[in-house]
């Protein structure tokens, strides 16, 4: 199970462009997912997709490949628990 | 431009796994992505993606492939109306 205090540290990268709420989002007009309180399980298939290249968006592998199995059931684990803006 | 009347009736189908609010939800567990109140281009990509190939859930490519490209712009209109649960 994921570790929602390291999963708060942890996307703080994501925040650039999915703007989780209660921070600024960079690019408010891209096309990316909200993910706050977004599906627990989906999240981490999601990760785990993109870390094996199974979806394909270059920005997400890369992120995802940075991630340890651990830290995608973090970074789950906390975007699942907080509320969609 | 999406016809967001249009697309309220077209989310009758997604609401067996998706679990649109104000819908019953079949499969309350199942790891599927939240998808009221999402970006909309983001939707519209992502059914789009469905519908190419380029995402390969068996579901969701019949699904997609079943749609027209307005019918897609009318699911994403309505979507994106309405309030994320």
């Amino acid at each position: 199970t994921g570790d929602k205090a390291n999963g708060r540290t942890l996307v703080y990268t994501c925040n650039g462009c999915h703007g989780v709420p209660g921070t600024t989002n960079a690019y408010p007009q891209y096309p990316v997912p909200k993910i706050a309180g977004q599906n627990q399980q989906y999240l981490i298939n999601a990760l785990h997709a993109y870390k094996s290249g199974e979806r394909t968006h270059p920005t997400m592998m890369a992120q995802a490949q940075s991630l340890s199995d651990q830290e995608i059931e973090d970074i789950a684990a906390y975007l699942s628990s907080i509320s969609p803006k």
